[in-house]
Formats: structure tokens, C-alpha cells, sequence
């Protein structure tokens, strides 16, 4: 399933994609998309059944004006696993880590998939990551294996990790700084079930900066996959229903280019999708 | 006003200790004591009025069983600040910091201040850390001035940043990773209101393990003092109320000992205290 949630920041009500592409509500029978429904399989099932019976009300957006908002309510936290891709480590001069580099984000800097990006004010390094985000579906903690891993996972949607470079590295500290300005996580559209990604190793990743592609990789590449991620956090932090993991970017950040690097600026459009997931389209303002 | 919450974990209800030290029960008044109630200025008045009143039932704990919770829900995020204290910059061997260290707990972590604290599977190296957590009140964003960081200050709690060095420093990656292990941010047990904390750069913080004294500083050798650090990380993310920053830690944490370094086992009790805060007292037990 494709869950989704729609309507004005902070407000937002449940919805399906359904498999024709039409937008159904599911208010009637959730009261949003957030941990306590992806950890309750009986509710799930009751969506599920609906959206196969074609039952659910119709959302009319025919004037194109819905806002789509995160998929996810209530989140937890974020965790996020750093140099988490091959090729990103190598264009950064960056070893591969030994074992998952995790940071995090606060619930607070999520935003929806289409909303404004604000550049931080006396910003000059603010950079685009596209990421594959995991959300959790059962509480795991101590967990014994990647297929175990993958088993609390309830579903994928896409993240950017947006970062600002000069707070992440120059300003002392941990990269937490450089992450986690207003704005900084955009989430969604959608929150794809897990039943629907028999594969999350195998899903291209792609993001364009003013129509220029910046980056295009293949999950394929990443270091440590999602169940070894999921496995690896829980032996250091417990995970519970509604949390996140941003699992990291493929090769093609501004950081990596040749000088002068093309950091974002007010007025820069980025666009981003992962395999399977939707595709989110943001432009840049100042804070 | 010193707040809490009291009962059961996730069922907590909100109270108010007055001044003849007598618990009285907040629940026909406000339905929590989290970033809502911190931002309504009225229903505070209600509270401060109804307190002065003597009309606020009184709870009845002749018993002495009636758990203590953490006193905020809802937390947003947790912002920490590393390395905050001249004593423990020098005992840890670090420098003392051009601009303050950001990392974060995440809220899950929180438990109340008398609630076992869990030494993590695997850890020989976790470490204690008294400090002073500042409960923000006022959305702060790109503040100017240390005077306006403190103008957004709702009230201080006790924090215990507990930690676990190795997975925080030998494992790679950011400090993050031995600061979020379950039940690893004991706080409470109230939320004192600004107006009674005159000055925040002048109160003795403590921590004993099994009753000896191993940490014994003030908040006067803070590197950087309450108003300043808010106002900084309003600089690199907006503060929203009910999140919190947890101040850094004095000198005397297990870390900076000679060696064996005395870390935390399973069946020790740890003690700590921040003047006119109140106090915690934790077993420890093996997760």
C-alpha cells in the first residue's frame, strides 16, 4: 500500500494511493499514519481490506491544489547512518567506516515531500541528499540478524537529508549541527509498505538540482544494507514503531564536486525520487 | 512553581508540589505538562493562581509507592551540549571549545527520575553525568542576544546525561551512539519555573555513586551559560517548546578517573541533585 497524508501542515489527514493512482481517505477508519498503526496489524488488515473492496471515499483534488504532506506522524526520532554508500564515501575522500557512522535529525525538521526548503541564515554550504528512509513497524532492540533487521520494518519512503556543510564539519562538534536546521527532512510522498519492496537493495536513487541530475545511484551500493542498519542501531538504541532511518546517500553531493562547489541558494529547485517511492520537488528560500 | 508528573509510566498525570511541600493534583486543570502548557501563559496563570489558593486537591501518597515520572511530556527533542564545564573539559584532556558541542538524546530515552537506568548489553563503559536541563518555553529562531536565550527558558530540571563512552568514542561516527541507549536521560524530578531560579549560573550540581561523592561542581564553571547556548542553537535550529537542553556535566564522571575507571555495574545506585531542583536516585541493572 501506498499511504500517504494530505491537507494543511500540522493537520494532515490519512489517505491511500490506490492502484488505479486515485487518491482514497482513510479517516473513516484510521486516525493517522503513525507508529501506533504500522505496530497494530489488525488495523492494517481493516486497510488493506478496504482498499481491495474499493470502499474508501474518493478525495477530490481535481484542482491540483492538495497539499501532500509527511507520510509518517508522530515520529520518534530519525536516525541516520553517514557514508553509508560506496561512492558517496569515496567522492567525500572519506574511508569506508569499519562499522555504521549514525547522527541524528530531529522529528521537527520533517516537512512535506513538495514544501518550501529554508537556507539557514548565514548558510554558504547547503547541500542536497537523496535517501532511501526506512520506518519501523516493531519495537527492536538487541536484535540477532539483518533478516531479523528487516523483519521491523513496516515500510520505505523517500528522504532528503539536506545539510549544511560548514555547521556539519567546520563548527565544532558533531555532525548534528549541520543537520537539523527547519526544513532540513523532507519525507514522502508516500510510505510504501514493506510487502511491496521485495528488494530494498536493488532501487535507484536519483536527484536534480534545477533539472541538472546530480546524483543517481542504486541502493545497490550502499555499505551496510537496510536489515544490517536496522540490526546494527538497535544494539546501541532501542527503535520503536514510528521512528526513521535515513540510510544514507549515493555519490553526486555538492561537497564532492570541483571548486567553486554548487551549494543551494534561494531560488534553486531540487527534485528527488527512489525507485518505487514517489518523487518530491522542493525550491530553496532564505530563513 | 515546581511541576510534575506522577503514576504509572506513559500514564502519568500532572501535579504541582507547593510550597508546604504537600503534592497536589493538576488533572481537572491542564491535561499535561508538556511545550502546550509551557507556551499558554494563561493557563499557566490558572495553575500559579489555583496553586496560591490552596483549591488544588491533594494527592494522597502516605504510602510512599506513588511512582515520580519524568516531569514533561511530549519532549520534542533534546538537544545536549558536550564538553560544557572548564573542570571536565581538563579532566577528559580536551580542550576547552571555541563554540559549544551539539549532539542529541532522543526523547525515548527520558524515564523518571527514580526509574532503574539500564547498562547497555555488551557496555563495560557506562558513565554518569549530572547536569542541569534547561526546559524551553517560547519558540526560539535565529535569537540575538544571550538576555532573549534566557527570555525563552519555561523552567530547569535535573538531568542525568548518562553515557557510554566506548560506543560514544571508539565506535565511530558521533557521540550519539553511546548517549541514546534505553533509559539513558533519568530527568526530573520537577520542572522548576524561571521565576524561581534567579540566577541558573549559580547552582551546585552533585552526584554520588553508592553514597561517595563523585561529582560536586556549580553551574558557574559553565563554559558557556544558559542564555548564550540557547541563543546558539537557535542559530542552527529552532527550539520549540518542551524541547530540552541538557547544560553538560562537571568534573568527576567515571571517564576522567585513574584507572581501573570505576564505570557503572549492574546493582550500583547512583545519587545526584542540582540546588533547589531536587533529586534523583537510580539502580543500575543489566538490560
Amino acid at each position: 500500500m501506498k499511504l500517504l497524508r494530505v491537507g494543511t501542515a500540522g493537520a494532515e489527514r490519512p489517505a491511500l494511493l490506490d492502484q488505479d493512482g486515485t487518491l482514497r481517505d482513510l479517516s473513516g477508519l484510521v486516525t493517522d499514519i503513525d507508529g501506533g498503526l504500522l505496530a497494530d496489524e489488525a488495523a492494517l488488515g481493516r486497510v488493506r481490506e478496504a482498499a481491495a473492496g474499493g470502499e474508501l471515499p474518493v478525495i477530490d483534488d481535481s484542482a491540483g491544489t492538495l497539499r501532500v504532506g509527511p507520510p509518517l506522524g508522530r515520529i520518534g526520532k530519525i536516525v541516520c547512518i553517514g557514508l553509508n554508500y560506496h561512492d558517496h564515501a569515496a567522492e567525500t575522500g572519506a574511508a569506508i567506516p569499519p562499522e555504521p557512522i549514525i547522527f541524528f535529525k530531529a522529528p521537527d525538521t520533517v516537512v512535506g515531500p513538495d514544501d518550501t526548503v529554508l537556507v539557514p541564515r548565514g548558510s554558504t554550504k547547503t547541500d542536497w541528499e537523496v535517501e532511501l528512509a526506512v520506518v519501523i513497524g516493531r519495537t527492536a532492540r538487541y536484535l540477532d540478524s539483518a533478516e531479523d533487521g528487516l523483519a521491523h520494518v513496516a515500510g520505505y519512503a523517500v528522504a532528503h537529508d539536506v545539510s549544511e556543510r560548514e555547521f556539519q564539519i567546520e563548527r565544532g562538534g558533531t555532525w548534528d549541527k549541520g543537520k537539523n536546521c527547519e526544513t532540513f527532512n523532507p519525507l514522502g510522498p508516500w510510505l510504501v509498505t514493506a510487502d511491496e519492496i521485495p528488494d530494498p537493495q536493488a532501487l535507484g536513487l536519483k536527484l536534480w538540482v534545477n533539472g541538472e541530475l546530480k546524483q543517481d545511484g542504486t541502493t545497490a551500493e550502499q555499505v551496510f544494507g537496510v536489515g544490517e542498519v536496522v540490526r546494527y542501531v538497535s544494539q546501541f538504541m532501542t527503535l520503536y514503531p514510528g521512528d526513521v532511518i535515513n540510510t544514507g546517500t549515493p555519490a553526486g553531493v555538492a561537497m564532492g564536486q570541483a571548486e567553486p562547489k554548487p551549494y543551494l541558494r534561494s531560488g534553486d529547485v531540487v527534485e528527488l525520487e527512489v525507485e518505487g517511492l514517489g518523487r518530491q520537488r522542493q525550491e530553496l528560500k532564505d530563513a
